[in-house]
Order: C-alpha cells, then structure tokens, then sequence
C-alpha cells in the first residue's frame, strides 16, 4: 500500500469507459475516485441513505489528476484513498490509482470538497463528529 | 427526413461516447434519444426549468434500440424524434438516427414514458394540454 | 435466483449514473448489462485480452430494457446474467437486475449479437467452440 | 470573451450529465472541455477523421479543475477554450465554462497533453506545423 494509505477499494475497466483511443477516457477517472471515495466514507460510517456524507452538504471546489499510465478495458484497478487535510470549512481527498495486475502507478489525484447549507449554497464549518472520526482513522 | 416525422435534432459523437471497439457504445445510443427528446419538448414549450416535462413528472418504463450501422468519433448524427402514441397512462416516442454525412440509418429506437405522481410513484393520467399540444403537433 | 439463471454478479450504484430526477439514468442499466455480460463470458474463459469474445468480433444489434421499478444512488444491485439463445450468426443475452436488500427486480432486459468479421463488418457464423461453452453452461 | 481567448463552443447541460445532488457531476466537465478541445482544433483544420489530432498521436498527462458555481440540468454553457502553451513535447489548454444566461463563471480548467509515438508510448517532438498554425492563432 502506498505510504500514508490505510484504505483502498478495487474496480475493474468497462467497456463504455473505453474511447477509440483504446484506453480509459481521462474524465472516467474522476467516477473511479468517485467510487473510492464512497467506500472510503461508507467504511467509516459516514454515508447516509442517498447522502454521500451523513450529517452535512458538500461539494467538489476542485480536482486534478497526473496520468501515468494507460489503463485498457478489464484491466483491475485498485484505488487508494485517505483525506490528507480537514480545513475549517473543506477537506482534501488525495487518491492513487494502481494497476493490480502489473503493480504499476496509473493515476495521482485529488478532490477537495467545501462543506455547504444546501438551502444558501453558503460553506459552513465542517461538523466536529466529521473532523473527529477521519482524525482516528488517518 | 424519415416518413411520419416532423423534428429533428444534431449532435457529434463525443470521444468519451465511443469505446475500444473503436465505435459508440450502444448505451449512449439512450444520451442521444434523451437529447432528442427534451429538444422536442422544449420545441414546444413542454418543458419547465430543470423538470424535463411541465406539469408532471413520468418515469420511463421501456426502452429498445435496433443498431443497423456503426457510428465513430466526431460523426455528425441527426435525432428524428415524434411522439408515435399517446395512451391512457403513458407515451410513447419514436427515434430514428442517421449519419448526417453519409446519409445512412444508424438506429432505429423507441422509449415509453408512464406519467406519474412522484409523491406515490402511481401512474396517473397523462394530462390533457400534453396530449393537445401532441396532437396538434403530430 | 430468477428461474432459468445460474449465474450473478455485482454492482453498486454509482454517483454519476444518477440524475437529476433522484435515480439511475436509464441508459446506465445498459453499461449494468455489459458488467454482467462480461463477468459471465470471464467466468466461462471465453474473453481475450481487451477482446470482449475470444476468437471472434461481435456487435450490438439489437438491445430492450423495462424498467419495474427505481433503483437510486448507492443501491446494490444483484444482475442476473444468461444467453438464451444462439442462432447461426447471432445469440442473445438476458438479463434481470434485482435490488439486493430489498429484493425487489428493477429490471428485465435483452442484448442480440451478431458475430461479425470485423474487416468487412458482414456477419459469421458463430463459432462451433463458443456455441458448445454455452450449451454445456446453460 | 475572456481575456486571452479567442474560441467558444455552446453545449447543453444532458439529463444522465446531471445526478441525484441536482447539479452537474464534476468529472462531466472534461466531456464539456473535451468537446470544446475537438472544436478548437477542428476550426483550426488540426483534425483528421477519427484522430483528434492530426499527425501525431497525444496522451493526456495532466487535467485539473476548479468549480466555482453549479450547473444544472438543460443548463446553455459557454465553453471558452485557448492553448496558453506549446513546449518541446507538450502543449496545455486551458478553459472557462460560463453560464450563457446567467453569464456567471461555472468551472476553469486546464489539460496537459504529450505528444507521443503510439508504438512506444514515448514522449516525442510536437510537430512544427502543429507549433506554428497555434502561433499564427493564439
């Protein structure tokens, strides 16, 4: 497991997340770490019913992504996730996406989500029962 | 334009549409019928804010495709889209697909919509300025 | 297990195959089909490479879903996955997709293939060594 | 106009674009730069059939994004697009996408793309005829 990592979740390529190129749309990447995301979350008991996190709004302020290497349809994919910073009103996801199959590195990223009242689309400060239970486990 | 319609609507297949076969995947064929199909309702006036249909909401029950030729990367499509049928509870549009270009049939495709009341999820009758406004048109 | 199905696999809703209107965009059930239909051919060493088929090129021509009720974000589902039948150049997938927990089917649906050649795109008789993997499985 | 670019494309915002949070999934947005990426370069006579450029083969390296305000569903945006830089074997496009009704800034990106030699998957020269029709544009 890459250093500072203590959770990852694996997928496998889709057709659809092919181009003519013959490798993964770029773009796809982004519901990869999407799906890491969620597992990252519903593992530690932060998801709720539709909500992706319990308790509170967020959305994405920005993400990036380095590309290392292709990765081709059916390949197995594992994607490492961990929340490296917990700001007063965001958080940063930071993810590396491995080839399982070949160990090699496909894809650094990272995601920063600001914590938000849906009603004013306003940021709030990230909720304490949050910040306390990614401090336990990162 | 095909016998019996009357609308019609243009997209270009997308990079992330097409897959490592090297021509569109066959579930995007459903993005463009969904283009389609808000374009002629917006066409005449049945649409409001981010609801696809004024008035009341509808789900789709149905949906079938018959692929006849291949479409790739950057092909010009045109979306002929009609309302085929108007029932009790439910809609039913028709599509045909043609590469613009070279003016041969890519998709011949239908999708029937139950109206509905969300609060339930029941049918409930399609309303009547909908069906009017269809009849007048088709 | 619906009656005439042996084998299963696994997915779980993902963010980006919901919309707006609360659930999963119908045209993602399709790229369901196509998880399933891999994870069957996989199961039965009848896939190559990045080559969905092993020994010979198909397409799409054909392909049905009703829809029986809602599936939303984060849902897992159960998709039951057989070929019913194989003709002279083509052979046709089934398909079910139950709500997991609930147990509940969310969808019906259908894919006809053709073997292709894929250097004039006409269509082939379907290999006598796929034809007998499926009758000895099914 | 933005200052410093001279392109646009319009595109819609699509139903299955949308997901359950009722706004725009953010990895759709390098659809939205990719189709503008393609219209730049189309305009500019730098495509060629299905290659999206013409002459030499790229990979995408790097892509990053900031979201400053929601899209929803049947949203018109405008996306501005430029090449803000040509090095020896990479080039970076940058964009804005802007709301075309409410005429507020939706998201600002970039992509970095390697030329490459598609048998080796190694980095090569950007053409100069690639170099200088970018020169005489930008």
């Amino acid at each position: 497991m890459p250093d500072g990592f203590h959770f990852s979740t694996e997928i496998r390529v889709r057709l659809p997340e092919t181009d003519v190129m013959g490798i993964v749309f770029h773009g796809y990447f982004f519901t990869y770490m999407e799906v890491g995301r969620m597992d990252y979350l519903r593992n530690l008991g932060l998801t709720e019913d539709v909500k992706p996190i319990k308790g509170f709004d967020n959305v994405v302020v920005h993400v990036g992504c380095d590309f290392r290497s292709p990765a081709r349809f059916d390949d197995p994919l594992v994607v490492y996730v961990r929340i490296a910073e917990v700001k007063r009103t965001s958080f940063r996801f930071e993810f590396q996406i491995v080839h399982k199959r070949e160990n090699r590195l496909v894809a650094v990223g990272e995601s920063v989500h600001c914590a938000i009242d849906k009603a004013t689309w306003k940021p709030i400060t990230v909720p304490e029962t949050f910040r306390e239970t990614i401090a336990r486990y990162e």
